[in-house]
């Protein structure tokens, strides 16, 4: 992988706030900190598209006594269109399981899928977190 | 103001991605669009602190039927915790209007009073828009 | 206007805790509450589609000392794809200056307006707020 | 768990239109549908105190290549302020890996431990999901 060194003016204020942010974060350099603003700009551009490629992780907080949920979940992650590649079952408390189904698809078949997950039975939170991997 | 020079380590790969993004928004130079992602990153991380100063701009979509929504919005903003700057009011169809009010104050309080105008009888859509400008 | 009544079952606790939100917000009643819930919803369905009409406040943060700036938003405010509405300018400090531009498109052309603008120099922050109205 | 039955008044042409979306979403009916909407409001209500109680996914794309990472995150999921319940790790593609780690915590710790994640050399994209779970 080939890497280049560019530069960038900057005002002396500004420059002191960011360096106090990444410390704060943990950054080890300026140049760490300001790639990944760049791969995150890059990554929301992508995602605008509702035919981007993308990763997407769904959350699904329900009600582990709403029997009928698994056996849907699977079939949905049997369909055609998606590929499932995980899903992580994890038990929050007496009442609540959460899910998390790791994905890949356009953008519009993710949002998609996320909406219908959401919207059955015993599903009371469902989160899409989208992202890019190139 | 004082300007530094820094230099940056980047991927080839990444920063020709960068160059394009960049070009098609119509930044002049890499610096700039830099410097554009930095203070945006600043700005998330000081608005996530309740008490961090902020200026906001407030959406509200109403029915400009509804009589009584004008006197309300202005006793708002004539209450003591906050300091509305302006307010444009826009007629958007034979039913809409829309009222944009820009306030000074504290994040949780302009999350209080966007929350308090979005309750109004007749307002059917309210967005809150928060910045920072140090 | 017609006005239907529906019946919708909830849970007594989930209930309570909404009624203490929408009371604590300042909403007359629950009609009111739910009503603005879906509203909300509705308008985020359609601002996924980039050819979706919506409403865009466009809100620029920039330095009143770039004085090429107030020449250049005045040029694109006059170009053709978009139909500017309103304009209000708005002094926040002894540097810094906000824009808020109320514009009319589809959902993409008022993102590519919306970078657009953020890129020019003396621009400092850039923000999109997107409603729909119908 | 008690469940009550309210009345919601609501004008036709609002309540057709949400009826086709959840239709699309394929809600089995209405009161599910305004549930999940009050339910998400609620969860957005809690997650703007950074004190308040909350469950997150954080998920970490990166290259692994990275040697050291597993070694840092491994440490970091050992340390005294975060309640790790599991974390998941994918392979995306012949680059890039998808670590997505689930934790309990207040909101700021969740906030600060998502932004120490993603400065660790390596990771190229890093994104915080928050939720509630009561």
């Amino acid at each position: 992988m080939d890497v280049e060194r560019i530069g960038i003016a900057i005002e002396s204020e500004l420059l002191a706030s960011f360096d106090k942010l990444i410390e704060k974060q943990g950054y080890a350099n300026r140049s760490e900190a300001v790639r990944d603003l760049i791969r995150e700009r890059l990554a929301q551009e992508k995602l605008k598209k509702p035919s981007g490629k993308a990763v997407a992780g769904i959350f699904l907080v329900y009600d582990h006594h709403a029997t009928d949920l698994s056996r849907k979940l699977l079939e949905l992650q049997h369909s055609h269109i998606l590929q499932t590649i995980s899903s992580t079952h994890i038990h929050l408390d007496h009442h609540n399981c959460l899910e998390v189904i790791i994905l890949k698809g356009s953008v519009s078949e993710l949002q998609k899928i996320a909406d219908h997950l959401t919207s059955l039975k015993g599903v009371k939170l469902g989160r899409l977190n989208l992202m890019t991997t190139e």
